[in-house]
């Protein structure tokens, strides 16, 4: 269904863009991009910053005018940060992915995508269904190009997934609890300190060998990184820390030949 | 709330890579960045890339280690594409945004991105709390580190409006339908012709004065830009515009004088 999925860009000044957007596109599994008269291309730069998806841009179809780029496409999504003259239907780019998984199960889409300094003109824009923007800051609002492809296409792989029910393909996924919570969690640093004093524990008990530490300190760290301590729970556990060492001590001395 | 949310760069080799992460920070409305370790810092060519954003650069954190970047932090998440020997806690991209929309509520918050070419280490990665994947190809999972940030610091924004239930703030939103359908929804080519056919219709029943054509032709492509015709729509629609130019030129050849 990706397949189905085509990625337009108009006008684009810096080749770097067009590599990067090539790039953006091919970890999101989407690969038909056409380039609506750009400035420069083929260019070193463009396939310099594709990095490993430069196949893309071997494939790119250039056209003269966006009519050609969208021709076949029952839906066209146009990016745009501005709200214009006319209001037009809007979607953010969530509902954008949405609404491309389910049109392009079996009809052809496009995702179309203005210049670096004025993106896309009125004229263009009234050539797409749908405008869609990305939620960001009012006081600066404007994504990198290849950026925005990256969060499109990336709404619209999430779409296909969760509508398959695999958001993480190939990955345990952990249920994770957030629960607001009464007590700090402890920050960073004091977790630092608490796994230096669990790891000495471990080794004045003897259950660590400093020489062969196998992976116990990384399982550690999993565990009490998931569950996330609060500072009384940290209190408590670096009391039981500091009393293991006490027997420990204890017993060393005990076992120690008598002088 | 996003002002505690931190984005922290490992060892980053390209100074371009810090620049197009501070723009995609501040497209997002995030504004702490702390570098650990970069190649070269600061350049005129990170400050390039940050386009509007430089004074990210400017108020930046450079530190020697990891430890230092994340002090304070009470969530730490690490980006990572691949699975590691010890599987750690894992989130999606979309978890680790509602994650870090409720912990960044009352406490500080990292997000880590690591080395372009190895991104972050065993060692590193086990100093988080969670990994956070982006779904990604399987045949190409490797996103540029900015555009990582950039989709990470999406949906931290996103989990932030959806909760104050303003995904679109000041625009207009329209509720989208986007029904499986019976019929074939026409393709952008057809429509051009639909909307060729309509103005000149206009035209012909002097609704529409070529010299003073207004925003006529804009509101009837949004119309039915936003309603998607089916084929027999279509053609239904394609008929009567047929049919009332008939009319009109009826009518003309009535108006004029008997010769």
């Amino acid at each position: 269904m990706l397949a189905n999925v085509r990625v337009v860009l108009v006008n684009t000044s810096l080749p770097a863009n067009i590599g990067a957007t090539a790039r953006a596109m091919k970890t999101m599994g989407i690969t038909d991009l056409c380039l609506v008269e750009p400035k420069v291309f083929p260019s070193a730069e463009a396939t310099a910053l594709a990095s490993g998806a430069s196949e893309l841009l071997a494939t790119a179809r250039v056209v003269a005018t966006l009519e050609e780029a969208v021709a076949g496409c029952s839906l066209v999504l146009g990016a745009s940060a501005r709200s214009r003259t006319i209001p037009w239907p809007l979607m953010d780019a969530r509902q954008a992915g949405e609404a491309v998984r389910l049109e392009s199960d079996t009809q052809q889409v496009a995702l179309v995508f203005g210049r670096e300094d004025r993106g896309l003109t009125n004229e263009e824009l009234q050539r797409c269904n749908f405008h869609v923007c990305i939620p960001s800051d009012e006081g600066y609002g404007v994504l990198n190009v290849a950026a925005a492809v990256q969060v499109l296409c990336y709404e619209v792989r999430m779409a296909h997934l969760l509508a398959a029910e695999q958001p993480l393909p190939d990955a345990q996924k952990m249920p994770v609890q957030f629960l607001r919570w009464d007590e700090e969690v402890v920050p960073h640093g004091d977790m630092e300190r608490f796994y230096g004093h669990f790891e000495q524990m471990m080794v004045d008990t003897g259950f660590l060998a400093p020489d062969n530490p196998r992976q116990l300190m990384a399982r550690a760290r999993r565990l009490f990184g998931r569950v996330r301590l609060d500072r009384i729970e940290y209190n408590m556990w670096r009391g039981i820390f500091t009393r293991l060492q006490e027997i420990a001590a204890e017993l060393n001395a005990l076992k120690k030949p008598k002088e």
